[in-house]
């Protein structure tokens, strides 16, 4: 049984402040400064080139791909990390397309992330080939994949709504029509359970600063089916993923499985912090995260619509449907976000008129629920979103 | 005039230790550790997701381009941070080769970096036409330049010798005959100064851990020239390359000039540590730093030479035709590299028979150079590189 009581002490959260934008950016976790300070002072300094072998540098891509990898439900040497997100996107897409040659289409959903899209289009534009990037509904991803489709390229988790795609269905229907099944996985490490080994996906790619709190623009990742690793041409080949990055050979030629998927040199400050952050999911059971995630989601809803008339509801009511994040849509969603910040309690807007409100288990409880509602609901009765931000601050108890 | 004795006092070395890599990895700016601290315990525990604007995290890549900017001879506002070199030597290739569609050649040397050949075999082999890579010697590059050249793909300092590409002559060349100048500064970058405007340069790509000190996997940089950057298009096109990243459109639309470049979240902790490197260089002027890089290393060779027989000289020996590092073949090269590192003079090796050593003026002066060859002398003298590593320590004083 996870202990949240203990997770909750392993991070620095400023007095007073509710923290709902985990789902964007995760707070400091103690032991990443800790760590971060001691291989700046103790390595670097110390070691200097000889950290790459002595501190185990060139490793830490693979030895935190594994912590990742046991969040995701992916076997150990199956994921690696480097990047940002949006590479590994283009990284993975740029593979699957070459799995099936012919085949048209791109398949996603408008609930995708932008980047995502937008790598993508840059990615079909550079092969200048006949590729479509095909848009669809959410609603409408599983009737669209057909024949013509050599990739499904979707995130789990809607970065706007929470709306929670069914992983496993849609990579069944995406296999069964013979094509590539790439998950996006942004708002689902660390958020609700996931097992890209029993949905059969093919690719997955994730950040590790929103759910996992690795820091701003801390290093994403990529799994790569088994099946699929030493099969798959890597179209950012880069010098770590060459089988002897250090032989210094002419020719490129591909290192054995995930390793391929490494392209420069690992940004091992990030590295460092990420690897502490990831301290806080040992002995964390994800079912655990689930759980409670769904207990706070569901009451802050039902405390928001019971005691704040005019915000509607934006996410799937159904918590089986939603990811680890509830947001709702008012008009004045904007200034009222401002208000809200100002007041200690921190979420965030979405054009055009979504306010978001991230829940996490590792360091959230029932308390910062009703005291972000209590602030919210004052908001709204005396229409505080009309003022100016710093004037909301002494309004707001 | 620079003030060498200032720059020494900003670095953390060891005690008794003579660092020369630098050239692959710079050591700890004393500054970057108190910066890196305070951004992650005053900017990430306390401002969260505000700290994106509060604490200027977004404008990190400009901001820090623009101080890049200054050595590499860029006007503001045309060099931008983010991602590894091999990423950004992708980015350049890919915009560039589309500004010469029917040329078939990307001309590049056996003198590049392995992961510059690997990212273009990567990017041919992904847009499928009739591209080659034709990869002749240094001394043949000039004369290979001819009308089938989309692209000349140049390091201006070869990592193993230290040869020094003339920038100017090259491009003007490539440019006589319509190609597109690619340059990477990965050794160049306050090691020697680099005029890219001078230079007519179309792009430049560096790394910013070796000479800039930035810590192990620092970002790395690409500068467009100001008459090309709004023209280019970008594939690997990001959100943060966006014109308006946080309208979440559908579509990506180039961002102006350079920033269209920046592709995913910047990596904030990496990009603190260095911003606090980059302080070293106030006041540095890179015409000091040549002048002192070559009497350290014209005196080391000197020392070489007259003390360590059996050491071959594999850099030119006129200092103008190199870089800012000198190194010397020797069959038993990476034994003795071995045993000088276990006697705390820290150089590095390559394959096959490569000693490479690296000359930072920032934080080395005349006394180091003489402590190393002593040192060096004593290893060769006493054919210490036949014993191993641990033995030797106790041997060299």
């Amino acid at each position: 049984m996870t202990d949240f009581t203990r997770t909750r002490t392993l991070f620095d959260l400023p007095e007073g402040v509710v923290y709902l934008d985990g789902n964007s950016l995760g707070p400091l976790p103690k032991a990443a400064c800790q760590r971060v300070a001691h291989m700046m002072a103790e390595e670097w300094a110390k070691l200097l080139i000889t950290g790459w072998n002595k501190a185990g540098w060139m490793d830490m891509p693979s030895r935190i791909g594994d912590r990742i990898a046991r969040l995701i439900g992916a076997p150990a040497k199956s994921v690696v990390m480097g990047d940002t997100l949006s590479i590994k996107v283009y990284q993975a897409l740029a593979s699957a397309l070459e799995l099936r040659p012919g085949r048209p289409v791109v398949l996603s959903d408008s609930g995708n992330f932008p980047s995502d899209l937008y790598m993508a289009q840059g990615l079909l534009a550079s092969l200048g080939r006949d590729y479509e990037l095909k848009v669809v509904e959410p609603e409408a991803v599983a009737d669209a994949i057909d024949e013509t489709v050599a990739v499904t390229m979707i995130t789990e988790v809607d970065y706007r709504t929470g709306r929670l795609h069914d992983m496993k269905t849609l990579t069944k229907k995406a296999h069964e029509a013979g094509a590539v099944a790439i998950w996006d996985l942004a708002h689902s490490a660390g958020a609700v359970p996931v097992d890209v080994s029993g949905s059969d996906a093919d690719f997955a790619v994730g950040c590790t600063y929103k759910y996992l709190n690795g820091g701003p623009g801390a290093p994403a990742f990529i799994y790569v089916a088994p099946r699929l690793a030493d099969a798959i041409r890597p179209a950012l080949s880069g010098w770590l993923g060459h089988e002897a990055p250090f032989a210094f050979e002419r020719d490129y030629r591909p290192g054995a499985g995930i390793e391929r998927m490494r392209v420069g040199t690992p940004p091992i400050i990030a590295l460092a912090s990420l690897d502490a952050a990831m301290d806080a999911w040992d002995g964390v059971d994800m079912l655990d995260i689930r759980a409670r995630s769904i207990e706070l989601s569901e009451r802050f809803i039902a405390e928001v619509e019971a005691r704040c008339p005019g915000l509607e509801l934006a996410s799937p009511r159904d918590p089986n449907r939603r990811g680890s994040q509830v947001s709702f849509r008012f008009k004045r969603g904007y200034e009222t976000m401002q208000a809200l910040i100002a007041a200690g309690v921190i979420g965030d807007f979405r054009a055009p008129d979504i306010m978001r409100f991230g829940f996490t288990p590792l360091y959230l409880d029932i308390d910062d629920v009703l005291a972000a509602v209590a602030r919210l609901e004052e908001i709204m009765k005396r229409r505080l979103f009309e003022e100016p931000a710093y004037a909301v601050r002494a309004k707001v108890t």
